[in-house]
């Protein structure tokens, strides 16, 4: 029998062997280089409209919600660019908060690897062969147990690595921690402001006796900087794995612009990333969103789920098994019937405004939820959002002098209206998976395999060794 | 692993070896001889409430609808009280429409005997100890291919065997032609007319040296004649196995009387009756009914479900499983909340009655659904009964000179108000499973199977060899 | 609320305004004309891959079962070419088996009209403007209640239509007749030869008077005879409108030659035809044709499903729904990866074929299920095709001396080892759904609203006036 | 509509209009008074095997994980016993951990007031009649955000309440204070000492000017405690209410010795708390215990589920809703056919040990999962215990020295094989669901509600004003 991770594995498997067409063609697809421009008319189309869920740009205040961060909230509060740190080895090259916390973080990889049976198969099938020897690769990611996991498996697999975080508030210390303390030059600490976030970047592109041939980059703003600060280096660029949707686009205006001279893979509209932050991934993650939030029980519960796309879809699907009676509201015609087919009531929202118990928003679309939704709702009615940042729900209209906000729990607010009638908001409006819930570690690996298919692929391209 | 056949099976091979206390325990619920009558007046509470699909009395009309009846239309009419026939083997000791049907109704039996493995494997097992040698069983059931497979292995393991039909519509020509051509005196054929019906019963006691000891009865129409007009042969009866509830219903009467002076056991009340009559069976007769009648496509279709019980359960589920939108009515409290926390909408009748498209009834009551539900109704709409005989719906009250009636195929109605709204009524409010879908063999596999095990429980109960 | 009928409607509403551009860009795709032959290799990667359901060659043999065939057996047997038949205005412009039988076909296209509420709706809202006047369209497709109500909207919205069947067996005698009665000039009926066939597509293209300017064509043959034998007209064809994968197959190659100078739709591959053809349908014909056929109980048996596509994803989401223990062979890594993530074994046939009481074939390869396969099933096993025409089982490997066959009933063959095995066969290996359900007339509804919305289109592309 | 709550509390709302006879005979279970003992045999044979999660005995190391605890880890360690608090009204009858914590408290009850819509419209509909009037409750439950609400329900209907804690680890101190603050007699912390353990149910028992006239028990160390120390205040209880298996057991024994003189009310067997706290409650909380702890992604997962009780069907259900591959052992046959006909694979351990993900206890017996099949479980397998008390998994086996057993989060050890191999064993083996996930507040407020439905008819069955 084939598990979900054996197969993931084959396919990676396949790729490492520099068959890597028959995946490309199956799942990521290539961005044009800048010489064949007309084919960009086309991008985004369906699959665009959704911003992923860990496609975060640096300038958002979404962040994981990290189940065990052993970060101790008495750490000196010494910037970590002004400590002077060093591993049990020796090395000084990286820039975390805690060397200390190696020990902790390496229980979280421990962990993670549990899950991340895909690239733990391929060390141990490529390992021998290093597949990746000579590859140089500048990352710029989150920084979790998840991504160590990644990493770490490109070195085995031979690849040199510099890190960064994409994000100021996603990196979970510790990970980074064990990750310098095992040789990675890593420079990311939770917390970083604006100039300590460029100064990291620019650490790990600008290593000594190092020059990257290789950027797995997730948001652009890694790319965007080899790009503007070091043109050389830019120029002499194997290949760019792309995960974000927000990073593909800036990638795609680059083509436009006829600069983009390096092949580039687009990780974020593969078949696997799409289905498994999307459907499978949502499916899950919106009960365990709910449930730790507001230990709502959903058996009974009437609940709108406003938009039936792949989010749409695995929120439905999850709420209806575990008993909940789901009402939907779509304006595209075919999902539509799609929704009416797997026995969801399509309606308007103001039809069920007033009698659910939870109101969930996944459309991608602005103000979905209105305060005039709001003023109906009834008390103790849930609202939250899975779909894109935190633009769905028309929190602004909230903070209005009448209503009080009161701050029940982490992300849970009540807001009171005059007459005592309370709405449970969620994480504020911002991602409900991002903020209550984990991201599961099995939907990251897929995510991880996917990209470790594209890296010998990016080498093909230019049908040369590195 | 354990399949549902292997698990029957060793239960009953369990009680085959005389362990039957056990499987009495757990299953069947021994009817009170007449010494003990102050428990009777627990009888039925919840469970009794439902009659059950296959317990049809005499006087009902409701028949199976067999897929496939080979009877040839333009059989001759003579009554086969006036045939003379004959077995290839000679024996006349029997009463069929056709013997020369016997070979087609072999190829049923074949067919049944592929879902029956439980009975199949029982006779692997016993039929080197013939454990009911001795047993001479008279029976009035249905005469199917399902019940003949259970004859045959009454025989296989030992017991003579003579037959009538419980209904006078319901036996398959062909397969009591197969019976009597394999040594089994069977009277019975499609369409006896009341007096045939009561000499078959007469026929199959009273045979030529043979005295029955064991009853097997669906209904209490066979126990009742003996009762009645044998009381030497009912004083000598081990044992009866009554499959009906009104059969049951009338044995708790004689016990009242003071009159059942012989072990009887209830099988309607087994759990594996109840399970399998009510809710697996029910969830698939369910799509069945609707699917052969009315050719509905289930996905998106509002339906209303009156009453969660087993029956409700199992329809319920199956249509939410194929992506209707169910609605439940009902007036036991934990029934309803059994249908919340199920994510079905408990409603009343009248809320939802102008919306949906297929009203079911299942609740066990009269005049669950009225003229004014029906005047109401949208166009189209369908309207059946898998509960209690045909008084669930009002029919009688669409008898009205304004109405005009339809008929589009056997068991489908159309009933065309004045404005040319059409209500399509199934099998005229009769049970949908008995009129428009067949009776998963294995279904009746379970039925039988719990039946072959209480008959050496009746044997031990008289502690005496027979 | 709205409804999969409101929903579907709206679109079509939309179409019949001309805004037929979005309705074009969302579902159906149009084939290219002969100067743009670019696109061609292109054509069909994974859609194409199976063969849809209703999209039936005219040289095969599959064929509707229909539910409620009133043909009297008895009919006589001169040809319908031979007789003299005249409506009761007086008509005689067509060729039908029994203009009596008309009555009897109004009865079908009225139960069909309560499920195609689509089409009514289109007929109430654009009966004023009679959008379709001018359009003569010549037809030829199944002739089914369904297709019937499509014919009687047609004419309804003002177009003047002739009909002929596009396979010599699945002509419903009554609808043809009933056709015919109100007017339409159809000729077609069960059991044509192969020179009836081609006489009765002839007699539709070449009316009195009349001179097609629009063809909806299901298999491609009425287009390839317009084309071959009637240049002339096919030059002033504003549009053909295609239902089958191989009249689509046919009018890519015709594009390729350069002689496709009409806009052809191409209805096959529209969303709303994939959906409701493939996973919405087999979600419910699956259970249909099974039960039908064998009353097979769905609860606990071991499934095997050969091919996870949208078709096999129907066929698992309802045999899991009902209790089934359901596994699944894919080749395909995403769809296996699916299969995985929905809960069920991804498994070699070899690995479970020994365990299995069910198999069915849903790939649109040939050989799934060998010989080899066929040896080592149990007892009872069945086996069944909802995949691509007959070669997905290799029944000709069954034609072996040593193997008995037995007609259990239409549709159904015991295949007997010499050991007494038996195998259930169904269908003899043809598409379990056109042999032993029926198509829910729903998704009929829902592609002929989908071609109905194409007309229109048709015409503009043309950009004038018919 | 009617939604779960509103059915709840119409049921209760009967109760409270001393029409409490059909309540009780739907829902509880009245215990036999002293004289009618031959009844007791009968007491519980399938609904008696499984302990009730909140039903912990107070040895029970077991403990509520509150997912909001405020308890500021650095409070000061003086035994509440030697503080002098007193309520912002002056109140001291109390014994808290600390008075000030009452804000917090507060929030958490307004929370849970929230999923406790039955209670609260049970306030609303009573308030003006009082109808608990009189009533002296002396109650030992779990003092937890969701008892609060009942107490404070108590009280608003007119009783008087004095409280202590059931348990010595599962109190929320900083409800305990809300409740003291509001005038609540409580007597309870968290980590109180064996000895501290009964001095707070003696000063809830014995109060200035009070004598109890009902008890609400979970455990029945407080029934114990006034019917050994206080003999004259237990003949004059005019009803106990008790809530779990345990001390329901007791109640038996008292009854069998003939010394329960007062009616006593078991609300662990109403089907309202064995469907919610089992079926329900389970099905939500496997996957919240199994998501907070391990993070694990549930689709494509190979589960096995030990036993087929409420409990397992609820783990099932919702493992299969969320695309895990579930198997299932089962010894009793009944059960065994019903995971059969859902769809289960009925197995036994040995049979999938090697290949399953996740194994999963809930049968109520010792020793189902033993070292040996610990040692066969593959890498990363994660290990947990739905069922009774934790002696389902043979932990005890797995402190030998070979084994190093590794802390990775709360809840969660690794334990390590000498070959590396890692087993994840959650909460060592206790309940999962109240180790690491939280009882959702719905279920208890249907439990309390059932309580608050009692207590009339304890005060009824006297027949006398209290």
């Amino acid at each position: 029998m084939s598990t979900p991770d054996a197969i993931a594995a084959d396919e990676a498997e396949a790729s490492n062997k520099f068959s890597f067409m028959a995946a490309v063609s199956k799942t990521p697809k290539k961005i044009q280089f800048a010489d064949d421009m007309q084919e960009f008319s086309k991008f985004p189309t369906k699959t665009g409209r959704r911003s992923l869920s860990r496609s975060i740009s640096q300038s958002s205040t979404d962040s994981y919600s990290s189940v065990a961060s052993y970060t101790d909230s008495s750490d000196d509060e010494m910037s970590p660019r002004d400590k002077q740190q060093t591993t049990t080895k020796g090395s000084s090259d990286f820039c975390v908060k805690n060397i200390k916390q190696a020990e902790f973080g390496r229980r979280e990889i421990e962990i993670a690897e549990q899950e991340m049976t895909a690239l733990i198969s391929l060390r141990k099938r490529a390992q021998g062969e290093k597949p990746l020897a000579g590859a140089k690769i500048v990352g710029c990611t989150h920084i979790t147990a998840q991504t160590g996991v990644l990493i770490e498996t490109l070195c085995a697999l031979g690849a040199q690595c510099r890190w960064s975080a994409c994000n100021i508030y996603s990196t979970q210390n510790e990970v980074a921690a064990a990750l310098a303390e095992t040789g990675v030059a890593v420079f990311a600490w939770k917390g970083e402001s604006e100039d300590d976030f460029w100064w990291c970047i620019d650490r790990s592109v600008n290593g000594d006796s190092w020059q990257p041939n290789m950027i797995l980059d997730d948001g652009g703003d890694l790319t965007h900087w080899v790009y503007k600060k070091y043109p050389n280096v830019y120029k002499k660029i194997r290949g760019i794995v792309e995960e974000s949707v927000t990073g593909v686009h800036r990638l795609y205006q680059l083509s436009k612009a006829g600069k983009l001279c390096v092949p580039a893979m687009n990780v974020n509209d593969s078949v696997t990333k799409q289905k498994f932050d999307n459907l499978y991934c949502c499916r899950e993650s919106i009960l365990d969103g709910l449930k730790r939030s507001t230990d709502v029980m959903f058996g009974g519960k009437q609940v709108v789920v406003c938009g039936y796309g792949e989010v749409g879809k695995g929120c439905c699907a999850a709420l209806k098994a575990l008993g909940a009676v789901v009402h939907v509201t779509e304006i595209d015609p075919i999902c539509a019937l799609q929704a009416c087919m797997e026995g969801f009531r399509v309606v308007k929202l103001n039809e069920v405004i007033r009698q659910v118990d939870v109101v969930i928003t996944c459309t991608g679309n602005k103000n979905v939820v209105m305060r005039e939704h709001l003023d109906r709702m009834k008390n103790g009615c849930i609202v939250c959002n899975m779909g894109h940042s935190n633009t769905e729900i028309d929190v602004a209209s909230l903070r209005t002098p009448e209503l009080t906000w009161e701050r029940i729990r982490s992300q849970v607010d009540h807001v009171i209206w005059p007459d005592g009638k309370r709405v449970v908001l969620l994480a504020e409006g911002r991602l409900l998976n991002l903020s209550c819930s984990t991201i599961p570690t099995f939907v990251l690996s897929i995510t991880a395999t996917t990209e470790m298919n594209m890296l010998p692929a990016c080498i093909c391209l230019h049908l040369m060794p590195i």
